[in-house]
C-alpha cells in the first residue's frame, strides 16, 4: 500500500536488520540513497547491509563504510528502483519480498508490499531528507549530507538538467548547512575524467568534421579507437553530446562502429527533430536526441546520415 | 555611509534617470545585478542605462534590452564593482560621482557615497533578489528571475565551486520558482563551445605527455596553434586546467609560448604545493594554482619544469 512519510518512518523504526538494495549499475542517486538510509539506521543501533548486482563504483568511496555487516535480513528496502527487473539477477532472490519501497520515479511499478513515491522529484536523495527529518533521534550528519547531496547533484547533472528544481536546489542548499563536501564530490562527479576518456576525446576531436555550413558537426569512434584508448561505454555517452556543444551546431552527429555498421546518435535543439531525421534511415527517439543504426562501413554511414540531415536543413544533396 | 537594506531600496525608490554601471570585462555576476535592477526600477517607470567599458558579450543576450533610453544620469549606481578602478578608463567621468554601490566583495573600497556590501554571498546577485522584495511595487518576474540566477550561478562555477553556500541554492531555487530559464543559461555558460576552442582542445590533447608513473600530466600551446585555431585568451584559462581533471594526476602542467620562451601554469591538490615548485624557478602563486617563466625552446621548457616536479615527488632525475 501507498505510504505517507509518517508510516515510512514508522515502519523503519519498527525492524531491524535490514537490507537496503540499489538498482543495477547503480548512480549517484540510489547510492546516496541507500548509503544515507544505513547511516540513519544505524544511528538508531540497528544492522544495515546495502546491496548491488554490480558493487559499488570507486568514484562513490566517500560514501562507503569499512565494512558491511553480515546476517539474514529480515526487512527488505528498495532506494530508486522503479522496478524489480532493474534490480539485477544476482538479486532475484529478494523478488516478491520486498517490504519498502522508496522511489521518486513516476514509471514505480509498486512492487513492494509498501511503497513511498514522490514523482515531483528530481532526486530520490531528495526525499531521504526528509526520512531523516522523520526518523525519530536521528541526526543529519555530514555523512548523510554528503550522501543525499551525491544523489541530487548527479540525478540533475549539477543543477543542469531540466528535471531540477527549486526543491532540489533548497535540498542541496541544507545539505551544505550541515557540512557536505560539495566542492570534493562534483570534482569526482564531474570533473575528473579517465586517462582512457581523455585518450578517447583526443581521438574523437581529430574525427572532427563540419557540414553544411558548419551547422552540422560529426565525429567517429571505430571498434579500433575503443581497443586503443579502453574506453568504457559509459564515458562514449558522454562523448556523444561533445558535437552538439560548439557554438553555431545545429545538429550533432557520433558514428560509432557496432557489429556489421554504424551505430548513428544525433542531438539536436528544439528547432530540429532528431527523431525524424533518425526516422527516415529506420531508426527514432526524442526530438533533441535520437539515433539510426546503418550498415556498412564508415563512408556509407557518414553519406547516408548526412543525405537526410541536409535535406531537413534545407541543402541539397552532396553539397555538404 | 553604509546602508541598511531599506535605505538602499529608499535611495532607488526615490531617483530617476538612472546609470547603472558595470566591471570592465563584465561576467555574469555584473551584467545579471545590472539588467535586474534595470528591469526592477522601469516597473516603477523610471529611466535605466546599463553601461560597460567593454560592452555586452553577446553569450548573455538573453538578458539585454532591444535598446536603451539616452538621458544624462541623475544618479549613478555601480553594481559588483570593489574599486573604481575595475569601471575601466571610458568610465571615468563617473568617477567620485557615483552615489550607490551594492556589492559583495569583502575588498570593497566603500568608494561610493553610500553602499550596501555584504561579503557572505558567493555572487552579487544573491542581494538583488532582496532589492526586488524591497523595491514596493516591484515583482519578480521571469526576465528578473535570468538575470539573477545568471549571476548566481556563474560566480559559482555552477554551483561547484567553493564559495557556494547554502543561500546561493536558495536564491537559485526561488530564480526556477519564478520561471527563469536555468537550463537554456547553464548550456551557454557551461556548455557551449566555440569552434575556435574546440580546435583548440584537439590541438592540446594531441600534445598530452604522462611523466612519473603517470602523476603528472604535461600539454603545451605554441604561438602557432593560437594562430592556427584563433582562441581567445579567456579559452585558454579553462584549457590549462585540462592536465588537473586526469584521474590520478596530482599534478598538472600547461605551457605556453610566450615572448622568448614558455609560460608555465601548475595545478595540483593539497597535497602538493605548486607555489613551492614554481617558486624554485622563479615564479609563485596559490598553493593548487601556480606559475613561473623558463626562456628558451619548448624542449628546455619542459626538462626544467619537470625536474622540480620530479624532485618533490621524490623521483630522480631524467626518470621521467
Amino acid at each position: 500500500m501507498e505510504l505517507t512519510m509518517e508510516q515510512c518512518c514508522e515502519r523503519l523504526e519498527n525492524m531491524d536488520d535490514i537490507a537496503v538494495l540499489c538498482h543495477r549499475n547503480p548512480d549517484g542517486d540510489t547510492l546516496g540513497c541507500a548509503f544515507a538510509l544505513k547511516y540513519m539506521l544505524e544511528q538508531l543501533g540497528k544492522r544495515v547491509q546495502v546491496k548491488s548486482h554490480d558493487g559499488f563504483p570507486k568514484q562513490y568511496s566517500y560514501m562507503y563504510p569499512k565494512s558491511q555487516p553480515e546476517f539474514e535480513p529480515k526487512f527488505i528496502v528498495a532506494v530508486d528502483v522503479a522496478d524489480e527487473e532493474l534490480l539485477g539477477s544476482s538479486m532475484d532472490k529478494y523478488k516478491g519480498k520486498i517490504d519498502l519501497c522508496i522511489d521518486h520515479h513516476s514509471s514505480n511499478k509498486h512492487y513492494a508490499k509498501d511503497w513511498y513515491v514522490r514523482n515531483d522529484n528530481a532526486a530520490a536523495a531528495e526525499i531521504m531528507e526528509d526520512v531523516c527529518a522523520g526518523l525519530f533521534g536521528v541526526k543529519l550528519t555530514k555523512l548523510i549530507a554528503d550522501c543525499i547531496y551525491t544523489g541530487v547533484s548527479t540525478d540533475t547533472g549539477c543543477f543542469r538538467y531540466s528535471n531540477t528544481t527549486a526543491h532540489s536546489h533548497a535540498v542541496a542548499g541544507r545539505m551544505i548547512a550541515a557540512g557536505c563536501d560539495f566542492k570534493m564530490i562534483n570534482r569526482v562527479m564531474f570533473e575528473i575524467k579517465s586517462q582512457s576518456r581523455i585518450a578517447m576525446e583526443k581521438e574523437v576531436l581529430a574525427t572532427m568534421e563540419y557540414h553544411f555550413n558548419k551547422k552540422v558537426a560529426l565525429v567517429y569512434i571505430t571498434r579500433d579507437m575503443m581497443e586503443r584508448t579502453g574506453a568504457l561505454d559509459s564515458e562514449l555517452e558522454e562523448i556523444a553530446s561533445m558535437p552538439r556543444q560548439i557554438e553555431g551546431v545545429l545538429v550533432g552527429a557520433t558514428l560509432r562502429q557496432r557489429d556489421d555498421g554504424y551505430k548513428i546518435s544525433l542531438r539536436s535543439g528544439e528547432e530540429i527533430d532528431s527523431a525524424a531525421i533518425c526516422g527516415k534511415l529506420g531508426g527514432g527517439g526524442h526530438r533533441c536526441a535520437a539515433g539510426c543504426f546503418v550498415k556498412g562501413n564508415l563512408e556509407h554511414a557518414k553519406k547516408e546520415i548526412l543525405a537526410v540531415v541536409g535535406e531537413t536543413l534545407g541543402y541539397g544533396e552532396e553539397k555538404c
